[in-house]
């Protein structure tokens, strides 16, 4: 079968060269496609069918909170964004300009939004007056523009799609929580909806985002041992409210700054599911995610009846609320099977002549390749039951893989070692200076990816870097 | 209560300036505000509700036809503009040129999207190769800037929210098919969902889009008597594919061109909805679109065990699937009673320590201020007929005014008299020549806004301007 053969042999293996198979699987599942837009990227159906999902069940979360959605304008005057000094030196060296409008030059350039806090920034300033008008929990789904150099599907795009909320509080706490409430929404959703572990945790101050007092982030691991940063979630205190002037009159009539939170989850983290489940035949979806759950492929469906039955199976899994396709193409099934594991859909039923005769079907997971034979009146129950197994293993596994690359360094010498020989994540102590940060950057392309929140263990009294007296445990490791 | 009657006088009356009740409406109702972005506007949490609200409903309907959602890049490279000639010159003019990203100037400059017909041609080059591939029939959401100089919240903005639907099909007949297809799924929503009768009908070779063969559009008569083009769909033959180069193989193996369409639908049916329902208490909404369908203001909600029982009352009718909030903030009933008129949530009711007593409610519809008593076990079933029967009146009503204000004009001495003294649509023959459309442009402001598909009955066999032969008959309007 030199078809089936050609589909498989179009990936790169993932041990011989992960970043081409990362390539290849974006291709080959059709989940974009590249444009004559230098570094801006074409999100097919199949990508975007992701990110719909991701999209569907991050609203829904958010909204369970309080969250409220909102559009403000794509555009920045360059006088707005240069109100909070921090924010424009992290900015706008990447931002594109707008000039022209029609023929006409502008009186003021104007970039395309790389974040917006600026614009909610200066529409608070009007829109709150009062401790009435408090919280504004606010979020918006949009595009962004960053002008990058380096560009890779979903990973790093000149204009990538995400969600941005920003709000505003009356008080220092009631910020600080809605920050940190916020990044258990994106962790949470990472382990229970894509299956993906993650380590929630704190920036450190060379890190954390331009304008921020603190960020907030979640980390997961890559199957390659490197880390990506899937959410953040800033706390902004009053420093944008001072620089915009953001106020509000409180129960005591006296006038306050408000405190301010942005966070942030990207198509990025659509790289991370296909970097952490992904395998050499293809991408792997967590039943969850998946836009088709299931796919049902006939076997010699040009027999009398196989594809009456394949299309009642299909109908029956539908009505069930299981999100199925029947694949009747002309194509070989051997083909059908490299396709749909090639899209990582998650369960696929072939049903033959000799599985009618016998009232079965077999169901073949995606993530471990199992076969199980299915009595016919039992599909619905079991099908559904697989799924939630599928979902379930995804996250072990995924868990499984992430702690084995663990380790721990206590001086310079292990941390060396361990960068150079063993990818993972690196737990070592930090005294707090950024010097050491900058050291392992320039000797390793490590960087500091978070202090952990939990697992706060002094795995040694001293910075794994320079030896002085530690302060804090620091995940370390190379980073996408 | 002066409060009362400060939220009220706030709005100006339709009759003494449409265009101020209209800019009032929409700031009071808080769907819009304005921005430090000249000419762009920021969509407030309760505008933007009803916007998720289209979009889920108009996706819905989309998907069932088989559509599939992509993301295209913003940016569109001056030389892919140019490759479509009409095409640049109808969208040239107004589009925002990036000449810098970061400090750099960029090679060839880029405009923000204004439409993406030149995006995704330049993508379905490469991705058609044969029969197999078609149709492809993809939409995507997002925002297009256009760099108008007048502009109105959701009527007319430099950057404003849509759909734009663009299909390749093998043949001639598929594409125009789908064309109207997509047509009526337009107008059903409009009819069904935002309850405004729509004619259907062709654009004139003035008037239709750059680029396209045919435009076909759903046009709606606002209350004022003008004329809004609410939703168009393009047939573009080949033209787009010849130029550039989107062909495909046939099954006799022959090179063919795609025909393509595409089609639209925008923010600015925010307007429609606003004008066609609004009065001179604010919004009215229609249920299927309302974001929040019915409030419960309690009446004296002090005394012991009202709060409670309107607490109860939103929860049966949440239960119910019926979208509901509680107004228990510390304002009086009257005050809430002109907050939930002006923001047209389509029912209120009002609950008491007399109703309480009684076994009973008061249900109060939006749109006819009539109160209807109901006992308090048949209320989700008297919530679930009344919003259903407001659904339907609103909809009668429009069409009722609509109707009474469609003119015929069999010359231009008529078509004077009725442009000039009777605000709505002008039945009128037409004799084919752009001269006649001109005319009435400059002599009136008015324009043609479709050829109807049906109703197509010969009121004269002259030509209203002209007094030739006539071949069609046109609505004319003036328009937003």
């Amino acid at each position: 079968m030199p078809k089936e053969k050609k589909l498989v042999e179009a990936i790169t293996s993932m041990d011989e060269d992960f970043a081409q198979w990362y390539t290849d699987v974006v291709k080959k599942a059709e989940l974009t496609d590249y444009s004559s837009v230098k570094g801006c990227m074409i999100i097919k159906p199949a990508g975007y069918a992701i990110w719909e999902n991701i999209q569907n069940e991050l609203d829904r979360r958010f909204k369970e909170t309080g969250v409220e959605n909102v559009y403000m304008p794509m555009f920045i005057p360059e006088s707005l964004l240069n109100i909070e000094k921090d924010h424009v030196e992290g900015f706008a060296p990447e931002a594109a300009w707008v000039t022209h409008g029609g023929s006409n030059l502008l009186q003021e350039r104007i970039c395309v939004r790389p974040t917006s806090e600026t614009l909610f920034c200066d529409f608070y300033k009007n829109d709150i007056q009062s401790y009435r008008d408090l919280p504004r929990v606010y979020n918006q789904w949009c595009s962004v523009v960053r002008w990058e150099k380096e560009t890779r599907p979903f990973l790093r795009s000149r204009e990538f799609l995400w969600q941005e909320g920003h709000t505003a509080h009356a008080t220092e706490e009631e910020a600080e929580e809605r920050t940190i409430q916020m990044l258990n929404v994106y962790a949470d959703f990472c382990e229970e909806v894509l299956a993906i572990p993650v380590v929630r945790g704190k920036k450190t101050e060379k890190e954390k985002f331009a304008g921020a007092n603190a960020t907030y982030t979640i980390e997961a691991l890559m199957h390659d041992g490197k880390a990506l940063q899937s959410g953040t979630s800033h706390n902004f205190g009053d420093g944008f409210a001072r620089a915009f002037g953001i106020q509000y009159t409180d129960k005591d009539n006296s006038l306050q700054y408000v405190h301010q939170t942005s966070w942030g989850m990207s198509t990025r983290i659509i790289g991370a599911i296909i970097m952490v489940h992904g395998d050499d035949s293809g991408l792997v979806l967590p039943p969850k995610i998946a836009p088709i759950q299931v796919m049902v492929i006939p076997i010699q469906q040009r027999k009398e009846g196989i594809l009456e039955k394949a299309s009642e199976l299909k109908e029956r899994l539908v009505a069930a609320g299981i999100r199925t396709k029947l694949d009747d193409s002309d194509k070989s099934p051997g083909w059908k099977f490299s396709e749909q594991e090639m899209r990582g859909i998650p369960i696929r039923i072939e049903i033959g002549p000799k599985d009618i005769e016998a009232g079965q079907c077999v169901l073949v997971r995606r993530d471990t390749r199992e076969k199980i034979v299915v009595a016919l009146e039992q599909l619905e129950v079991k099908a559904q039951e697989l799924l939630e197994s599928i979902q379930a293993d995804m996250f072990a596994c995924a868990k499984a893989h992430r702690d084995a690359h663990i380790y721990d360094a206590h001086n310079f010498q292990e941390f060396e070692e361990i960068i150079t020989n063993r990818p993972g994540f690196i737990r070592g102590m930090w005294c707090g200076e950024q010097a050491c940060e900058d050291k392992f950057k320039e000797d390793f392309a490590a960087t500091s990816r978070c202090m952990p929140f939990t697992d706060q263990e002094e795995i040694s009294s001293v910075c794994v870097c320079c030896g002085k007296p530690a302060k804090k445990l620091v995940y370390w490791g190379k980073a996408y």
